[in-house]
């Protein structure tokens, strides 16, 4: 299932005890309409206060339900700021997370002399003003594969025990303008802890002045984390799409940077 | 001053005791400033839920404070659901409610088929296809001066304790579609209490195929609260601008119905 949730009053995305997760209202909903316990697998753990308009979301069940109607059930049940777009049957060897080939996040800036009280759970207030050129160059010495260990907060592990893989390929790190917002767009093959909101930190710093765009690369090669030790506010952030090896993308624009469109060019009714 | 809010989390503008309102969240951090108790007018009061980008607030003062630092201020106390955009001094025969010439709201509905989360504070869901020409017909059928006691929760009253005028002259009530949401935005010399509401229901109930337009004007002639029982949800409202005589006018649009600029055409630094 394609899940949008606004991460505000979520303690993120993966299940943990006596605290509201995005997983774990899921899980509760789920076993009541399937009259048995389900545990659910995201394709992305967002952290406490980030946002998703295109998580997925894989289960398994042996429960008999009129699948057509999952999406209708479900929206009648979940919490407001948790909906499902769309739900599909899947093959058995389907993983939301682990048949994921690619993730897409989007993250916003409101760079303006003043807050907007409409703009704080959705966007990163800065009020100097953004250098946008140095901006795009630190995001350009982002792309490609590099090891990623000075903007991971907490290095992967492997079921085994040892330290996983720190190395990622970032295929795009675009910036645009809409109005007072910024907006980068980062999609890659998979991110590590904190990685994103670091990887927009550093980038911001540039755009502040307090570091120079060429030395990103330094930083990279540092393989250290204090080497970047900026972290981006959570409320900016949104997972926006995962793509997957049939080519289904999830991909759906955050509500305060969709394009609009004067024309009634969308089909919002399938 | 020009202030912006997200209603969800207040009980209306207007001061009430022992509850947050956006009158006494003001009042407080303005009395913490000047040192001395305050009191706001606003330009309109929005009920509970309703949010504004474009209230205008007025108050009077003997405090000596550096005025050109008020913004930057009053934006480091307030919480960060309401944001002042602006401040000027005026005369002191201004009221930010009584030297007002008009009123623009605009009400935000989400139309498709299912719910969005980052959406439902922000916008009315209607999940059935709402028949657009009938939408703006019964728009259509408001403009112009009308008595609207039907469309009136709760009738004004002059200070003599007798009952106030109920007409009003609407001078533009457009709707525009933007991809899922529609955008109706109506403006007025001054409104009753849950008039836009309720004129938001009326035509979304002819959208709905329940009425037809032509009943609009029949429903008008009633002047009769029950003639028109429907209040659209407060979610989807903003008051969005206020009109002044000298040509002022506080109008923003909000944010997710912004009208995205793929160019840096705006200057959001003063």
């Amino acid at each position: 299932m394609t899940v949008e949730y606004d991460g505000s009053e979520f303690c993120g995305f993966q299940w943990q005890p006596a605290v509201r997760t995005v997983a774990g209202t899921l899980e509760t909903t789920l076993s009541r309409l399937f009259c048995e316990p389900v545990k659910v697998t995201g394709a992305g753990r967002t952290d406490s206060g980030v946002h998703a308009t295109g998580q997925v979301v894989s289960l398994t069940t042996g429960a008999a339900f009129a699948f057509d109607r999952l999406t209708l059930a479900l929206n009648a049940l979940l919490p407001a700021d948790c909906r499902v777009r769309e739900t599909a049957i899947v093959g058995s060897d389907f993983s939301a997370r682990f048949s994921a080939r690619a993730r897409t996040y989007v993250y916003a800036i409101l760079n303006q002399a003043q807050p907007s009280a409409l703009l704080a759970r959705y966007a990163w207030h800065v009020s100097r003003p953004l250098d946008r050129s140095a901006l795009r160059e630190a995001a350009r010495a982002f792309v490609g594969e590099h090891d990623f260990r000075s903007f991971c907060a907490l290095p992967p592990g492997r079921p085994d025990g040892s330290a996983g893989s720190t190395t990622r390929r970032i295929a795009r790190f675009n910036i645009e303008s809409r109005g007072a917002l910024l907006r980068l767009e980062v999609q890659a093959d998979g991110f590590l802890h904190h990685m994103v909101r670091t990887l927009v930190g550093a980038a911001a710093e540039c755009a502040m002045g307090r570091r120079r765009p060429e030395e990103i690369a330094a930083v990279l090669m540092a393989a250290e984390r204090s080497a970047a030790p900026f972290v981006a506010p959570a409320a900016g952030l949104y997972l926006a799409g995962v793509r997957y090896e049939d080519g289904y993308d999830s991909f759906a624009e955050p509500p305060i940077l969709a394009q609009a469109s004067p024309l009634d060019g969308e089909r919002p009714f399938p």
